[in-house]
């Protein structure tokens, strides 16, 4: 409704945070909390040789419908590192709960990349506060969702910048779905407004980019919606 | 003299490492003594929208006069944040010593992301050691070459990654010239067969790759050079 609500540097009066997004169902819902609570939020999205691509996409309508001061998409080519069925064509995306314990979706290093990045775009826009979907619940078992991974990041990162290192104010990393089901981040979401109909959450789309229905993220994102009793509005 | 002396996933003996290697004398020197440890090396360049590209053209040189497993070169676009003058055109690159105290060569987290990808790349090869040029002595004061620094940034790493949380071994961060100077840098790497006519650390080179010779980079170097009591090879 209201895709840019203020200039970078302009004359905003919220606290910048920045908010990473991908698309998907938890950080869509995440924005729309930093939002909620008051943040001029960046965006900041990845194209990072992910084979669903088709959340970008989702990444820009979520952006644009809830509203964002901007939306900054990087290039990384995590591709070049192989090991990951995400990234790499020759590795298939598994069924959910067919997988070992840290399935092939697992891409090295991939939050501990994308907080580095928002990091320095928190620097640049004057930022304190930086927003992530992690969730230890219904999630696909990554090391780098966990809270005590976040918290490391957080004390790193108090460590690693001009700003932070300024001793003028802490950098907080917030995971504000670290403890909920997805059916309560579809819940949280729906009551401030969230359409998830914008939302991706596929990791293996058709060429139409339609859901495949039986990934561990489609898998999770169906037994969210049917819990919480509301068709997924995605169609997933 | 001998740039591949193993594949990848082949029958290399040797433990695997991560050296981030930017064409400059310090990595030069850190590959040389990860070589020496006895680690089969794999260089990690970044083009990173700087200035100074000639540095890639040196660790392409470097790599291949040392002798590594694979050399790998990420894009990653920095610029689009913009805030520091190695990577925004509109910014000059100050003379030396004549910057604030984190002057505006400081770039927004660059070694948390380039240890990010480091840490990647650590994970696909196999490898449990990351080594990295930093250093607290005659260096430009930026927050992310610190030891608290490198040792969050550690602690971290070993709560990111399917590897790491295994709980089977650590992965350790070495700053081998975190406590050196830049003369004993320079010792140390000559005493390996470093030839730093092939490194480049200029921050802002002409149009021809000359080094400027009165950027930090080139301060640091050239009081280096003349401490040990050598020519400078690269004609700095």
């Amino acid at each position: 409704m209201n895709p840019t609500r203020g200039a970078v540097g302009g004359t905003d009066p919220r606290p910048a945070a920045v908010v990473l997004l991908s698309g998907g169902l938890d950080s869509a819902t995440v924005l729309a909390i930093a939002n909620q609570q008051g943040f001029a939020c960046h965006a900041l999205s990845f194209r990072y040789g992910q084979r669903h691509e088709v959340e970008l996409a989702a990444a820009r309508r979520v952006a644009s419908a809830l509203g964002v001061v901007r939306h900054v998409v990087v290039d990384i080519d995590l591709g070049v590192f192989g090991g990951s069925a995400l990234t790499d064509p020759t590795i298939a995306v598994p069924a959910a709960g067919t997988a070992e314990e840290i399935p092939v979706t697992y891409v090295p290093a991939r939050n501990t990349i994308f907080l580095s990045f928002g990091l320095a775009l928190a620097e640049t826009a004057g930022a304190w506060d930086v927003f992530i979907g992690a969730s230890s619940v219904d999630y696909s078992g990554y090391p780098d969702c966990r809270p005590e991974y976040l918290a490391a990041y957080q004390a790193m990162a108090n460590l690693a910048t001009k700003a932070t290192v300024s001793g003028e104010r802490t950098l907080s990393v917030h995971a504000p779905l670290m403890h909920l089901s997805k059916a309560d981040t579809i819940r949280l979401g729906l009551s401030l407004g969230v359409d998830y109909g914008l939302t991706h959450s596929c990791y293996d789309p058709g060429p139409d980019g339609r859901p495949c229905g039986r990934c561990d993220s489609c898998s999770l994102r169906e037994r969210g919606f049917t819990e919480v009793g509301v068709p997924d509005p995605a169609g997933g």
